[in-house]
């Protein structure tokens, strides 16, 4: 909840047989998907090939008015898109989808993930004469595209040829001036589904809960690897780079994903729920009450009471008013704010043993303010149990997971250790081997690479890592 | 959460050994108050009797910025309120608290109820030169307590002395150059309590949730009648008004006060739980799932669950980030609508039959679509159960039910056909009886004027009423 | 243009025949009194007597939007006020139209002007009960009416009775369920005029460029005392307090008023530029070119420039963007902000001995940095000729000058030091005689105060003078 | 002043000798240019190679904030740009400058005027990979320059190369990692000159009077066709593209450019005040005064009433605090939208024979409606004299007459047929012939294209002028 790992984007498509308000679609579709980015959002409408988008630094609620929606206009085809805020400066020219122009005819494009060869590929554009005005991997993506059109008959055979040259991991949503094209790269790392609707549109998100918005119904999710094209009501799959191993990012059940969400045939409520099953399974306590951190830790923490047979209970409640206009108290408030966010439901904690079950630990600080606050409201013991591993390394598929010199678990080499420094009694962590069964009955393997170092496919050198850092860091 | 019952307000006030940052201290402790007022809120500090005041229409986080808090300033002694936002025009001259400059001494002054007796004393007062700048309550207060301490030698004596002819319910806070000082009136209609920090401030706030967001210990509440005044450290309470039978909203428990308040020594939270077995008691019915109505249902369905032993889960997901710019759809999208905010997790309801827990019904619109909801997403039976009683008669004590033609209870004679027309298998309210007891070892009785016509206090005449709200209407 | 003497206030008023968008028109109106008032603005409309208002701090155009003019309205009566911009905190609780409820009736009021005895009338008030939230003297006026109403049979005879206790400067725009009413003090310090429409509605305001703006003729200035009813189409006169010696403020024609306003028969524009002649008969220097200060300077210069013979030309270009966000420069860059805002056209000014002509000095700052440009641009001699005299007293009648401590012409004893430290070759200021002719045919006599120490009626005592500045200060 | 002609954007670019804070002289400088582009405006500023820029919609008080201005930081070069706003949509992707992240090095570029042969490059750029986000010439200029440093050894040998391609109007500011460099099309349509400051600062600008706003000098103009770099200190000047015939657009010297700015070594006052007396001498008529349409009719009526040895005077107060969000009146109150901007000083004009000059007349509505001003305010005959030829054929190099068909003199075919429409007794304008006289002296000739149809340069087929209207049109 405070010094969480963030998802870097969401993203939305529609195709509707008839001009209609796909804009406002759009727009309550992103709001399903803001847990997914925060930085930024935008649409992009297609009226009968003309292509007008609107986006901005904020949230869906803040960026987009009955004014500038009503000027997107109508059309049948739109894509939209939601990023995840920085702490620091966020830069405009990073806002998606793009909008481009093109000899070969106009193109919206939305991208969730991130491409291990995006700086190679930027460099051999470059010198080919192309131009970059953001950081970001969608440009990349961009031009790759483009330059493929140059040289085949059709958009989906260009984003096809493109597919080669695209490493990484890369969930797109796409249009052009009459289609609907969505891919999925071949390893899966980002969910990607198909749904539609009573009156035949077509739709495609990041995640299923944005289909249950707009009344759309969960058709499936893509396969690794598979482009299909939305055009003249017909879908058509192009499965040319499928067929490899499936290593879907574990964390989107974990923390990222809504838990109304179904993922490869996965509800991530009951992923969560048997995620803290095992984790009760592998580390046992005996205690009074279960309490989960809101709201992350709450699904794990009613499986962890399940199975253990302690009676699950609210510990926090979470005010929902203190957003981002909240104003940060000074160094010696800092307590205060934690107070202000999450208050102890004393009633249920005081005089008992309590296991509270979070998603993660990322630096600590917050687990032991929260700790903190357990103990000062009569909590006589505080077991930490943690629905996933220990973070160990980097993730250079679409997270924020970058630097793990600032992680708890990368500092402190034992569990004793972090729990003496957040002052709990006891703490666990879910192991590997329980993430991979969690999802139990999905239709993919999942990639583990922050919690092993071991990654399903070659990652970038570190010095290009830290290249790419800087460059976002001299923008605003 | 949609079309429900509004409080009317929550204040609080801090009194400080040194001169500190007092006005952050508020704004903090707004935000723990914020649930019982929208519309819009105010600080105002005391620096060695000179008191600057900041109010404005809007949520405490869109008020108040670093800049205003700063321009505030320090001081000893600060007030603070909030107030609820109606769904039409909003009256800036309304906010609070008010700053008032008087010969004997200037006042700020912030106040949660309503006077059953405001049109006389208003009248009483212009008939004798008072003009009036607002249509609120307070302002009535603010000339009885003037115009006593013209005839008394302190600030509380005028309290005292006013109290006299002020009738109906009101929680006060207010400070002098030198004193802060609340007064809850000889009911007890709205809570008001006191607290402790560790360096020697006290606090009087509407709820304990606001004491433990500054870290403050909840000493006691006020009793009904008492004032209480705290000056130069010290505790002074006049007991005067204090002996009469107690009639405290017994809405705080069931809905308006946040889980995490402990009011008249029980916990809001084990309040509702307690009514929500009262209510499986009552209304048992064969069913596969208990599910609470977020957030305000959550807690008694748990209750219901746990007598019951039909199994607890989460049925819906709230989504945060709408609020008040959501770009509200045009009718025929009106169930649209209802979808963005809440998601049924379908993976809990499919195949299922349902129970579903919430606080109240009030016009039923927003219940029929939540049905409906749950039957779209497989639900094959859906038992409705309430918290409450129905809703009969107005309050007069500082809530909006106002008008009772609206109310479906008032509309429909049965509750069979208010299962038809909201869609549900069947329905059943917490009796009267009950809710004296979901309180269980409340210091207080309870006032159930809204549920049974039967009122502790004398009531306006009905013409009064009207009066009142149309002199509310010719503003903004 | 920097840092000037400012007036503290702009009234208007009309009465419609029919109800119409009367909001509107106030609205238009206000943009041409603008310059009479930057710190806040505000509508009050009547319709069928249920009065509404809008008030807020800042400039016509940002307090007012279309959303917000449109909740205004229809009605038939309406009054608008604009209120001057002190430099530091600004009170919105200050602000105007008040818009009272009483017994008696319903008011809305708008006031230009100080009270002598303010204190003394508050005193009185609060020791009757009465409760202050501003700080301003219309809330005295209105007490004063008020009680007076409950004494009188009709507003307009309580405010012929009111009128007999307040002492100093008000033009006064009030309406009552039915009527518009104006009144002006019995020395008429600040102007005030009746207009009239071809569809037979009244106006008031305080110039007639108001009355230009919304396509309305002036009739004529109220008289000195006299107050104005408009009712039911009719207008009545009251003209008890009228017959005394006429005292008004003559820097109206000096600098406030707009210079296509015509006040008590004279038109402005004409006025200064008459000051002009006089003070180049008064003040003659050989030179190449007369230029004035934009825009207060510009109408004498041209009048200098006709009586000397000597070529008038444009000398400074200002930049109209320049507004309340301009960020202003650190210390060092001070020069640069008048260069941002003032930017001499060198063509006019290279190699030329030059008479630039202003207003008024107050503390001199700004005219030294003005100088300076024009030596920067070549000028070879600068000779200041100022179209008032010296300010050396404070003015108590409805303008900001009250502190005589900062006035350079308090501070030095002589034209040849004050020209000294602004940097000019020779300063000569027009005579207080001149100031009596320039505007030739008035109807009125004027107030010389600030200029001679000698005032038309009896002024504060100096101590309640500070005790209002220091009431003020504790507010924003 | 209503519906007048727009220039199309302003730039500007420093260069200081040691790190400073070249953003806020750069905010100052455009400032000074803001009345050539009130869309959109930015700043980019070079610290040690690192660039970073910020910009936005709106006029240069509503996009740069302190805090924003603090985030661009300190640098030693910087490049700022203004644009123009049209009356729809505008489109945020199109302000300047561009940041473009390049292979061969980083690069900001501000750009003022359009290419005649945008379209044959935007296509031939795509062709060959190009995406382009937004529809400016500035995108292709930029993709002409990196194409051609692929192959040359530094930026300005790709600047010079790149001019042998870019055709049409340019006049360009632009930094790389060490340079500051600007370049000026060959025929110098539009002005660009060059400035120094006393701390050894080089400047370019549009215009002179952003020189004065920052307290540089002048040195001179750049030639049509010369680029001039600087670096380390050191001017280095390429003349390659120079020695044709310039043909600047007269038209800065009759509306575009500041009064107060000196270009191709000529006051524009001057130009002005001269194209008055030649309009004196071309079109005569006994009249009582002569007034000029505020503002840019000002000096004209000056140069006129001096030819004519009729009495110049003040015929318009202009309402400076109309300004965006002033609410645009219904249909039926256009007429008094007029009348709040422009109030005409009636003492002046009353029972007066009145010459009235304005600097040009695009679509005769407002002319009519200032020309019944002037007679509802008791003018006896109106005299319009107009300072330009009239507008008979669209501009392509950087100004916004793009459509003919909206012009009164292509509606009309005569003189007295647009004075009848436009409700004058007579109406006369400048002769082609004389605005190339107005600028005595001026070291360039003129282009007079919009009033001729005979143009310095090819220009674009109609098709291809309508094609990039519709791309516009299709953005926001």
């Amino acid at each position: 909840m405070f010094d969480s790992i963030h998802e870097e984007c969401g993203v939305f498509g529609i195709w509707e047989p008839h001009t209609s308000d796909v804009a406002k679609t759009t727009y309550l579709a992103l709001y399903a998907l803001q847990h997914r980015g925060q930085e930024s959002c935008g649409i992009a409408v297609n009226d009968d090939g003309v292509i007008t988008h609107y986006r901005d630094n904020g949230l869906v609620p803040d960026v987009f008015t009955a004014e500038n929606l009503n000027k997107l206009g109508k059309g049948n085809i739109a894509v939209g898109h939601v990023r995840y805020s920085t702490t620091g400066g966020v830069n405009r020219a990073n806002a998606q989808p793009l909008d481009i122009r093109h000899v070969k005819g106009n193109l919206a494009l939305a991208h969730n993930g991130n491409l291990t060869n995006a700086d190679e590929l930027r460099n051999k554009y470059e010198m080919n004469g192309a131009i970059f005005h953001g950081t970001n991997d969608t440009e990349v993506i961009a031009y790759s595209i483009t330059n493929a059109r140059l040289r085949t008959p059709s958009i989906e055979k260009a984003i096809e040829c493109s597919m080669h040259e695209l490493k990484g991991a890369y969930s797109l949503v796409l249009m052009s001036a009459t289609k609907l094209i969505a891919a999925r790269d071949p390893n899966g790392f980002r969910p990607l589904c198909l749904g539609k609707t009573e009156d035949g549109a077509y739709v495609f998100a990041s995640e299923s809960c944005a289909l249950d918005t707009i009344n759309a119904t969960l058709v499936r999710d893509l396969l690794p690897g598979e482009i299909v094209i939305v055009k003249g009501g017909e879908i058509i799959s192009i499965k040319t780079h499928c067929g490899g191993k499936g290593s879907m990012c574990v964390f989107e059940f974990i923390y990222f994903a809504r838990p109304d969400s179904e993922i490869e045939g996965v509800s991530v409520h009951h992923a969560r729920i048997h995620a803290g099953e095992l984790l009760a399974r592998e580390h046992p306590v005996p205690a009074d009450v279960v309490i989960g951190v809101p709201n992350s830790g709450l699904d794990a923490a009613m499986g962890y009471a399940k199975e253990s047979g302690i009676p699950y209970a609210i510990g926090f409640i979470k005010n929902n008013y203190v957003g981002r206009s909240f104003i940060q108290p000074t160094q010696g408030q800092r307590e205060d704010a934690v107070r202000v966010k999450l208050n102890v439901l004393r009633a249920n904690i005081a005089g008992k043993r309590v296991i509270m079950v979070d998603d993660s630990i990322v630096r600590g600080t917050t687990s032991a303010r929260i700790v903190k606050l357990l103990r000062d409201a009569g909590a006589t013991e505080v077991h930490i149990r943690i629905s996933s591993p220990p973070f160990v390394s980097p993730c250079y598929f679409g997270t924020d997971i970058d630097s793990t010199d600032k992680l708890i678990a990368c500092r402190l080499d034992s569990c004793d250790k972090i729990a003496a420094e957040i002052g709990a009694d006891t703490l666990g962590y879910l192991s590997v081997k329980s993430i991979h069964e969690m999802a139990q009955g999905a239709k993919i393997k999942f990639c583990d690479g922050c919690f092993t170092g071991v990654y399903p496919v070659a990652i970038p050198t570190s010095s290009i890592k830290n290249k790419f850092e800087s460059k976002i860091s001299d923008n605003r």
